[in-house]
């Protein structure tokens, strides 16, 4: 599954390793937001973003879920399992916020329950649109079974964050997965779990602007993006 | 049920009548597209559209399915029953086009097997948005139940539709369908079914754009739009 060719991403580098079937992941400074309409940096961003996947996806491993995570070798560099990925974002929402409250006109911050969890289609070209159950299927991007398996997965994914979080004195609004398969076919977690990728507002402030503590700060040209990516790291480092 | 207040649409115009229960649905020339950001007039459109609806609800009506029509009273009015409307788009596809093709990638023109029904949040402030069924339930738009019957008489409605334009020489790509329900909760087909709210292409006929009989005509500017209305109404009208 390993190749020789070297991925640059939006965020990320994956490079093939002498050992097969391993990667090493190079988390950059660079921040993309709105399918890479806007482009900036985030100074530190990619060591931070590095430590705080590493511990969360260790987390997971923990609890017994199935991750790509291997070790951290370098503040900016992790090494994970290669796998073949499903061509899907999947998320997880337990308040509403972004896309949702704007295709939906539900306010920001109604609770979800049960919490959603929802498909996009990880294709830049057409800026990841939302998927359907029919959608999915039709574009075969996963079989009945492996979307069962993706949102079980996911569900167990966000009942674990949301208490870890909890303890950090963070809600977690919203995220993201990335999954992909091994050689036999198991679902495993991939990518990165981080404030690129959560939405993160700080628990006891209620003020919509100063509780954000996530990639919406660049998005929104909030101010003390870099400040807040370390606040989330040292919390997370904390538990 | 019935209103003493005139409703003025896109595309029609309601007004109750001295009979209780009952609209006047006066059918307009005026034409929009791309969530009314492009507006424009279609000479007779709203005599073709509102004989075109009136023919093909009368025969739904025929083959059991229930519909809101009572009968044309002029070109353009149409007496119908006066609903409660669902919030919603329910669009059926049994090929590929306009927002499938540019959201997922699949080819214009591809066979949906089974056809795909979609459901749309009817909301010009938020542009119609995609709706999964997990948001449909989410914004209370449709009980299960509801959501259940919507769906079963949109397959009803396209089968019969399908073959009935198969006998025009057309084919039905896909269209949309507005429901209301009555005092008794009865789910019953309302608003139109026109080269408005169809796409329909001559099955001679490939050329991509000579083929196109239906308001893609407008949207796209590709001239004879006239035309193309009036040739479906007379081929309608001949069955
Ligand atoms: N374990 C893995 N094996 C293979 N590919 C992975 C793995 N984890 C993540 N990826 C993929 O590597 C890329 C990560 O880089 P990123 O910069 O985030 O890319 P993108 O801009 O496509 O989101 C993504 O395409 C992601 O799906
Ligand atoms: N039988 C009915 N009872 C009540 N409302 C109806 C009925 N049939 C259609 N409608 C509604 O009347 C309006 C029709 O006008 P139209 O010009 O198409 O409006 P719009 O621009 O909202 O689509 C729509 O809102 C439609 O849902
Ligand atoms: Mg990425
Ligand atoms: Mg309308």
């Amino acid at each position: 599954m390993a190749t020789a060719i070297t991925y640059e991403g939006k965020a990320k580098i994956l490079t093939p390793t002498a050992e097969a079937g391993i990667f090493q992941v190079f988390f950059k400074d660079d921040a993309t937001a709105f399918n890479a309409q806007k482009r900036g940096q985030i100074r530190g961003k990619g060591e931070i973003n590095c430590t705080i996947s590493s511990h969360l996806l260790q987390f997971l491993q923990n609890q017994g879920i199935p991750t790509h995570f291997r070790r951290q070798i370098a503040p900016n560099v992790m090494e994970v399992q290669a796998l073949t990925m499903f061509a899907l974002e999947v998320v997880v929402r337990n308040q509403a916020a972004g896309s949702l409250c704007r295709e939906t006109g539900i306010p920001l911050g109604q609770e979800l329950t049960p919490p959603l969890v929802e498909f996009y289609y990880k294709n830049d070209r057409l800026g990841d649109p939302l998927l359907t159950p029919d959608r999915l299927r039709l574009l075969n991007l996963a079989t009945p079974e492996q979307v069962q398996t993706l949102v079980d997965l996911a569900q167990r994914v966000n009942g674990q964050l949301r208490c870890f979080f909890a303890e950090c004195g963070i809600l977690l609004i919203d995220f993201k997965l990335e999954f992909g398969w091994d050689d036999h076919g198991q679902v495993i977690l991939a990518d990165e779990i981080s404030p690129d990728t959560c939405r993160l507002w700080l628990a006891q402030e209620t003020d919509p602007v100063r509780r954000v503590v996530d990639k919406d700060r660049f998005r929104h040209d909030l101010g003390e993006v870099e400040s807040a990516y370390q606040l989330v790291l040292e919390r997370v480092l904390r538990q």
